[in-house]
């Protein structure tokens, strides 16, 4: 099968269009995939961090698509292993060290087709799959929300952080975000964020609690010297939730606070094809639509890529794969 | 009811032998109380390091002793909550603000007396209650401990880490410890930890994963700098429990490593009447003898406040309080 696609053949270079032969693994099946999403986990294998790079490669975690007339879209890795509470040796993250979604048409296997819900249109559904189902098992599994209690999510803005967003405004918490901008803010409050605070202030720490009373969840994806003022934040017997770095080391964070509070700091990322399924039951259930920031042609990737470095997208950057 | 008791009547002063009328709150009982432990609560409240100290007061939060002719140890605090997750506001560690057991009699409420276990004698039992509790809550409810697992405790020595260590062991885990100190070192390997490492050594984390293969459980009271060092030691999936924060904020903490091996930083401190008897039914099913550092007089108490503050201390200091 020769499909049109967009393939990183070398680190720190753009994407380049390739018409390729793709060639299909066991009992991989091949889809017309319609639509793409980005993630950052595309942008740092563009500049060399991740680990393991395997070069050329087509990028690309996320997509919907057809597969023998069926609207689909794609558990966006295989291979979690028999513990829910960790991903084992042999995970496996569609789109680098294997052929991804930014293409017209790629290899996936049975198990990673689900049905896309009926009120997402392509576009829609394919911002979903990795971000929803981090957010997910952040929110649900890690977090344990439960309706009326308090949430903070930290820079919103980026997908994971909406969707957790959107999840905890249809359970019935109550949300609270932060960000470095005044405009992603109000975005947030039109999601049903109650309020918010800009994460560059100073008192951080106090001017969460002014407006929240304290958190039973933080969902944190910055880490960084601010760590400390959000767990200062935080209620006793609270979940703070961890699926990101952007800060660097955690720092300044009292274990006084830790264990007096008998807080809970709880490291995530992705999630089990048991929790894909319920993301996905939820998101039908709630008719949840993902919030999208652009849309770009698929030729267009490189734009795409500069758009999620510049940090001023609030949602999911998607392509279009089908013209 | 007049008793002789060692008061605390000022901060950053000796305990003073007094003998004072003792009253009895609402439904609490009077004890004779044959044997108390000191723990590092009863040092800081010395110093002044403690919220919201009233004084005078009589310290000491482990006791054994006798009521109506039968053998008692006391749980060391009162109204927990109805939260398992974390205490409530009303929470009341005995021994500040209510009076201790630094004391030949104490008032204690009946719902914290439990039989002695019948293999240990008063001092024994009088080691037990907090530190046991600590410990039981860290490893069992916090850090799920399964038999086969691998498990570092940190800072091997003080009453807490200790029972960690001898639960560990009878629990079938493979047990690693941490000390700066050779001889405590060796004193773990004689209850049964496998191996272990002075913290004060360069390449800390290299140095534990070449002896262990790395930690499905962490107990930690220290946190400071170090706190990167034992989290890159850990396996997906691993809990690492703090209770204390003798090196002050945790530092160097890796969000990727906690995210991507999703593991979980929990804080913990003391623990609720249903885990107090659940330590108690499994100490003496396994018949574990609490080690006894020294045993002082109850006059000689300041003397064994300044052992546990030099830190030479292996186990728990014990007041007799039979004389």
């Amino acid at each position: 099968m020769i499909t049109e696609c967009m393939v990183l053949n070398e680190i720190h270079q753009p994407l380049e269009f390739s018409e390729i032969e793709l060639l299909a693994k066991d009992r991989q099946v091949l889809v017309e995939n319609k639509a793409s999403a980005l993630n950052h986990r595309d942008l740092w294998i563009t500049k060399g961090q991740y680990a393991n790079i395997q070069l050329p490669c087509i990028l690309g975690s996320d997509g919907s698509g057809i597969y023998e007339g069926k609207d689909i879209l794609y558990l966006p890795a295989t291979d979690w292993g028999n513990n829910p509470n960790f991903q084992g040796k042999g995970y496996n993250i569609l789109g680098m060290p294997s052929n991804g979604t930014f293409s017209k048409n790629c290899f996936i296997y049975p198990d990673q087709m689900y049905h896309k819900p009926e009120h997402l249109s392509y576009v829609e559904a394919a911002a979903l799959p990795l971000a929803g189902l981090t957010a997910w098992r952040a929110l649900k599994t890690k977090g344990q929300a439960k309706p009326g209690e308090n949430i903070l999510i930290s820079g919103t803005g980026g997908g994971v952080a909406i969707f957790v967003l959107q999840f905890a405004v249809a359970m019935g918490l109550n949300v609270y975000v932060t960000s470095s901008s005044e405009e992603k803010l109000h975005s947030a409050y039109e999601l049903g964020a109650k309020g918010g605070i800009n994460y560059k202030e100073e008192n951080l720490s106090k001017k969460l609690l002014a407006i929240s009373e304290g958190f039973d969840i933080v969902v944190d994806s910055a880490g960084g010297p601010n760590s400390g003022q959000l767990l200062k934040a935080c209620r006793s017997g609270a979940r703070m939730v961890m699926y990101g770095g952007t800060k660097g080391d955690i720092q300044n964070f009292s274990p006084q606070i830790l264990f007096w509070k008998q807080i809970s700091l709880l490291g995530t990322t992705m999630g089990t094809p048991q929790e894909f399924r319920e993301m996905l039951d939820f998101v039908s259930k709630h008719k949840i639509k993902p919030v999208i920031d652009s849309i770009y042609e698929l030729r267009d990737v490189n734009e795409a890529l500069k758009r999620m470095e510049s940090g001023m997208h609030f949602g999911k950057i998607v392509l279009n794969t089908s013209r």
